[in-house]
């Protein structure tokens, strides 16, 4: 099931910078491992700011849940979840 | 270049049901043509609402301000466009 | 899977009040069916309004919206989803 | 009387994680005895957000604020209470 | 329990203002007539503004929701309820 | 004359509680010594959260902003004055 | 005593041009009037919008709705009242 | 030409007392300066909040960043200018 | 002087098409005439919508005011005015 | 392609004054370069607010986002962008 997600990234202004650097390298591996599984099947940067859109594909409210909430940054993102239905103008390749 | 977009449909009170119906189909009809041309990229219903979130790939903004602004439902539609860069987690295939 | 939904009414003026009698009517009827069934989980008044809390048990996003769109009030809701995942501190009768 | 209420948790950056840890804990064990006792009927986790949709059946409103204000966690919560009716359309077992 | 009420009066644009007046009259009647069985306790204009802030005193959710939903003028008012507790800080003849 | 307040506090982090607690108790004390004088008409707490609903009857604006400025809490508060004129629909004793 | 107000003109698109200069016509006459009494103290449009600031200074609540509420294009305004306290940093002539 | 101009202080938390009123001082001083400059050509309390509605009188939008970017409280403030036109029903004195 | 202007257009439903064509059509001889006169000086459309951003330099509030409030499309547009000033790190051809 | 770009500067609180001082003469120096390069076309500061509005002409969202995440006060700002497309109405030298 799809899940349309916006995530606003909001770094501490009172961690290490080395500190903030390791969580954001575990985000890194984490959101690839995440996308080879096929489970974050997009992800776009928002331009001009830290933030993105992405589009999860996963069973069900709890597995988002399980996913979003264990992210390294999730601590300090705003996360915005809507659930995607399928539009019936969507031709086979879009959705 | 990819476009994030959100479309808010408010179909008109004072129209007859009959005559938005030729411009749903004439919608549709344009929305599968855009997508088999590779510029409406991603088309997905928010569910429970009678709007969309979609990806378009086009040119450029001019591009993008043509498509949308000629779409029958346009006069009916609140239009929300926000521009997508690439995001430096992204593995190949999740863009 | 669970969906927390409110759904707000704003009835058309320029309806004759015996028509939309009939639609509040088929509303009705719709809405104990579906709690019959029990797929409308809850269904409270929000107390000062022609609006709603409700909570949806369906298979997924897709049933959702095909139950919400097609409910005969659907033209004069606006409806927000939100989807609901396990609590960890939710005991077992009150999920 | 039923109150649906919504719970954001802002936890302290410049409180120590055991002590945090503590709290939650006491919040977990406080919300499963109100759970036990009938009073917090329902307890929903809001997907992707530090968050919960609640419904509690207390007996005023003085309770309920009794019972919200001395959560283990209210000095870091956002708090919202809506004083919920009966539904018409609503059947016997979906109040 | 006491109820704190803001309603904001929106009058028809379509309505003869001989029709409205009535409505008017009705609304001022049941009004005074709620003051007088004390469940109105307070009713208060706001300056520069077709809208009141009130304070209803009844036994629970479902009465006050019973009395606003049947004002004659309801459905031409927006209305946002807040339940009102016991502050600690009252003295007797304040609350 | 009669003002409507809404004042919503924010407890500083970075306080000590007891200072804090001292604050609160002068609070209490200048609010009961105005609740005696006439001059603070209503105090009731928003259920749910850390912030109150009041009705203030003093001689003017200046007299208004004397009484809020100098309160034990101000600098931790958002308030929000509204002036309450007489409603043609109030009798004698609800306003 | 003094309130600023903010008054933003929403014309009705369906009242014929020459029924609404009438109306514009009062309202200019009375506030000119208001003005050589001293109540409307001061007047100014908001560059590129159909909407005012002003200040009154009239005796008390009432009286300031007294006089809006029956400005000709009251029925057409959205209006935001304020009250103005004495500053500090006030020297005599710019209160 | 004329601006309207608001501004909203917010202390900072962490500053000595001391340190802060030697500002509180000099914004005083200043504000004077250019009331008697006739540049601040009004300046109202906002009732109840750290806050003031001004009018100020300059040759231009950079004669007015300038006073204000260099106002001793502006790291501590949100301001917000809206330049003020000529109102076609202001009579002399009142603009 | 500068002022950055945000245009939002609302066609009117009830108005017959070729009548607001007509309008459109003044709309953009004013535009263009003013463009000429160098006192419309940017004029970009967003992208998705019907609106625009714009910059004018104009003598003063006055002017801004007389030329926007006679466009043929005033009635039927939200229009936001900022006073731009000059940035400390512009060169000279980019204010 | 055009880009406009709103940017509000918050100042780090726990910053000292000179370290900030090097990150502005950094930012300036680096918005001076942008704009000589003809990819920050216009620059103004918004009156009384530590903000701008700016035009940037790059090749695409990815440029855009690059220039934009890297200036050094980009940790410390709000961006909000908008992509511009050609309006009907601009004559040639007003784009």
């Amino acid at each position: 099931m799809l899940y349309h997600v916006r995530m606003d990234v909001h770094p501490p202004r009172d961690m290490a910078a080395a500190e903030f650097d390791k969580l954001k390298a575990a985000e890194k591996a984490r959101a690839e491992e995440l996308q080879r599984e096929g489970k974050w099947r997009h992800l776009w940067r928002i331009a001009g700011a830290y933030a993105n859109y992405s589009v999860f594909d996963v069973a069900d409210h709890d597995e988002l849940h399980g996913i979003l909430s264990t992210l390294p940054l999730f601590p300090f993102m705003d996360i915005e979840v809507t659930p995607l239905a399928r539009h019936p103008s969507t031709i086979a390749n879009a959705s």
